[in-house]
């Protein structure tokens, strides 16, 4: 038992240690799944990372990791190092973005995660303390659906985290969700960057008519309504959605869609705000 | 400690006894967020009570409830009975469907359910064994996205569960993540029913092109590779989508629609599939 209280305080001060050299710590919520936090997530890192900042992804959806996936990176595998710390090495992505994600843990593609909360808060603490960061500008964190375990484990668990971008998609079924995970980082004091608008209106690629497929506007309305800023909305593109599955970053080879620039206006908006944070 | 006993003992009694009087348990599962697990969920519930059927429908999403909307129920509260075993009654929706959700607990849209996983088992635990469902043929679970505590809490405790109606988008990304929880059903030996590919191309409106903005085929896909009864695709539609926002029975209301008949067809081979197990 005193074992393994000092092994944990030891891993506390790890974890610790490792988060101080990186600058920014920034989650990717939403509450409601689908609505495309992993894509906008991966996005975000490239985005990032053509700007010339250090930036790591950690994939928190242990039940559905896509971030390996969405960045090109499927049938990795992490390994340990003895060097810079004795650490697990996260996988080097596209432009030097360093991954961490169950996926590179696991077997098979049919390998299922079943895993109570428990265990999940157990590998989250492990990819927070004992993966080799190094000093990185950015962490984005990936966080699941929800607001249970991963979510509640990385807010409680990463010190001064600078704050949180909140996904959601344009129905109101989406708002109703995502604003439950407003409350969630109000209740936990956690800064809330702002909402992206995701999936908001389609363009027929044939004749140019524009269709609110999933609805329209839920995102601005949820910022007016609940006083939170209001990052921009990013148009449904099928390109986005074949990119994604063939792992090319999307705000890199077209980069001058509607949806990519839109993106891009995020990376910046986000900028901004962590500039005017820390001056 | 030995009263908890006995009480964790009356619980799973109750349990046992109102379970035994539903024919049918069907758990609606995918692993991904946003494909459509709630809409179909929400809309099989009608397709069977049009044919007849006494339905109840278990919201187990505890974060992210979205069934109350879905069928026009929000703003209803559950209460407790003295009648027919003491126990909560479930909310009474369209068609006499019996509703039970986190949703119908919570006092605003901007509460949000931070529990870690022994409160949500806990909660299902209850929703299953102290809800005064009656007699019913069908009982639809609605689960969250992941194979964590909720999939794991509903598989463990539900007895001789029916089986399992799989809900994929076409992209290969949610195929990655459906094949995990497929992968998820075997390990637990509850039978797949099928799989359903929602969210399968569009239609425009206006010029007729078909785009398959999300991909295409992965459901299909999916059934070959892993052997598994394919139920059908159901193309995006936004009518659907602003039907479920309106808490409008879409099956109903667009019967005619092509998006309707796939769904009305989920319902007529899950009725075959469960006629030729139960002879």
């Amino acid at each position: 038992m005193e074992e393994r209280v000092r092994e944990i305080e030891e891993q506390e001060s790890r974890l610790k240690t490792r988060m101080a050299r990186i600058r920014h710590k920034l989650a990717i919520l939403s509450g409601k799944g689908g609505v495309g936090k992993s894509t906008i997530t991966a996005n975000l890192a490239i985005a990032f990372a053509r700007k010339g900042y250090r930036v790591g992804v950690l994939d928190a959806d242990i039940h559905g990791p896509s971030i390996p996936k969405l960045l090109g990176m499927r049938k990795e595998t992490l390994r340990a190092s003895q060097a810079d710390g004795q650490g697990i090495v996260p996988v080097e992505g596209p432009l030097g973005i360093k991954i961490v994600s169950m996926d590179f843990l696991l077997p098979s593609d049919e390998t299922p995660v079943i895993w109570r909360g428990p265990m999940k808060t157990g590998v989250i603490r492990q990819f927070l303390a004992d993966v080799v960061w190094g000093d990185l500008d950015f962490l984005l964190v990936d966080l699941p659906p929800g607001t249970g375990d991963e979510p509640l484990s990385i807010m409680q668990l990463i010190p001064n985290i600078d704050g949180v971008l909140m996904v959601t998609a344009p129905s109101e079924l989406s708002q109703l969700i995502v604003k439950r995970a407003i409350g969630f980082t109000r209740k936990l004091q956690v800064p809330l960057i702002g909402i992206i608008e995701n999936m908001s209106g389609f363009v027929c690629p044939k004749c140019g008519a524009e269709f609110d497929i999933l609805g329209a506007g839920g995102g601005r309305r949820i910022s007016e309504e609940l006083n939170v800023p209001f990052l921009g909305r990013i148009p449904i593109d099928q390109k986005l959605c074949e990119d994604s599955d063939k792992g090319i970053p999307f705000v890199v080879q077209h980069a001058e869609s509607p949806a990519a620039k839109a993106l891009t206006a995020v990376a910046d908006k986000t900028e901004e705000y962590l500039r005017n944070l820390k001056p």
